[in-house]
């Protein structure tokens, strides 16, 4: 009878890594939030910037409609396209100097290295990603799950789906990466273990709350860290 | 024998209000993030912008030698200078919009109209807070405590001291209200009661290690429950 294999092991060879874009890997939230203030401004609407940069992360559309509700209005949809359009507008001039956060060009390249499968998926655009994938160096091989890609977007599972897919991985052995409560909300529903980082500058507790398997701090301190996270070097 | 006078109703008719302003009066924390980012590459610094806004709040000499050591560089006095200035510049051409807090104009009235004293006391240079003075309509009487009145600036509690010095009550019977942990701090040792404000983005959970007496969502949500602390309507 041959001897089973340890579970752990197995899942080891497995495991895979889904990656947010905005915030997990390049430092832009800040300037999500006063693009999209800024957005808002332009229908005459009004949120406070904290409670705008608790609803980054998630789908545009959603987060749109979201605030209508808590302005009490109704989403029209010429209104919601006009405020999209601004915020893409916004956040094109306020985030010129895009910059990595710290590790992760390295845990990106370590994770090539020793054949780790890997995949972003964003809830932006394509168009919207391209600067950041450049300043990453992302290699052309790795796939990248944008809006277009996928019906719906974060809180919804289907963006991390659409990715373990491209990778040919059972999403259930995948490590979803993210810096916001939806990213690990839709980690959740998709049936994947979730890693929040403090890189979108939400507070470790509020991301305990979405039950998460563990918070770093940044990609540099998980990549010290990668021996928890199912990486056996 | 005299009843003895209760001593709850004592301090409610002594209390005086002393507010923190940027991100407690005025919504303006995340160009301060956005600024101090910009102020560090200009000197070839790169700190992240979730870590930066964890400083926000704090003496600007204080900061900037927080973001010398993060850094891992001796502070240079010409530098910090240089550094100072570029905030100052950045900030400005970031914060033209500048907009009260919701509830902050009504929170402030209604205190002017029941006679309760208040100031406010900033880490702040004058001529930085005088856009979102203008903003608030304060009125000429009030006393306006910034970096140049006092040694040094929050985490000290200096400028709260000076602030309640101005309204001529003592510091212990004002509550002091602010967004950032460095102002309940600075409450703390001026042993007063500090009231957390969510509005500078700090989670209600970091906020409450600095032991505040109580935190509230914005002006708004403090003014719904003014009943709670120390004044009865």
């Amino acid at each position: 009878m041959p001897t089973p294999t340890p579970a752990q092991d197995l899942a080891a060879g497995r495991t895979a890594f889904l990656f947010d874009l905005d915030g997990t890997l390049v430092d832009n939230v800040y300037e999500h939030v006063l693009a999209w203030r800024e957005a808002l401004t332009s229908i005459g609407g009004e949120l406070s910037s904290w409670h705008l940069h608790r609803h980054i992360g998630m789908s545009g559309g959603l987060l749109t409609r979201e605030l209508f509700r808590a302005l009490g209005r109704e989403p029209d949809p010429d209104e919601m396209e006009r405020v999209k359009q601004c915020h893409r507008e916004a956040f094109a001039r306020l985030s010129k100097g895009i910059r990595p956060l710290p590790g992760a060009p390295e845990l990106l390249a370590y994770l090539t290295k020793i054949g780790v499968p890997w995949a972003i998926a964003t809830s932006g655009r394509r168009d919207n990603a391209e600067p950041a994938l450049e300043r990453l160096e992302v290699p052309g091989h790795v796939p990248i799950i944008s809006r277009e890609q996928a019906d719906h977007a974060k809180p919804d599972p289907d963006l991390f789906l659409v990715a373990a897919q491209a990778l040919d991985v059972p999403v259930g052995d995948a490590m979803i990466v993210g810096d916001s409560v939806w990213d690990l909300l839709a980690a959740r529903r998709a049936g994947a273990l979730a890693i929040g980082l403090l890189t979108g500058g939400i507070a470790a507790d509020e991301l305990y709350r979405a039950s998460p398997y563990r918070v770093y701090q940044d990609p540099a301190d998980l990549l010290r860290h990668l021996d928890q996270v199912a990486i056996r070097g």
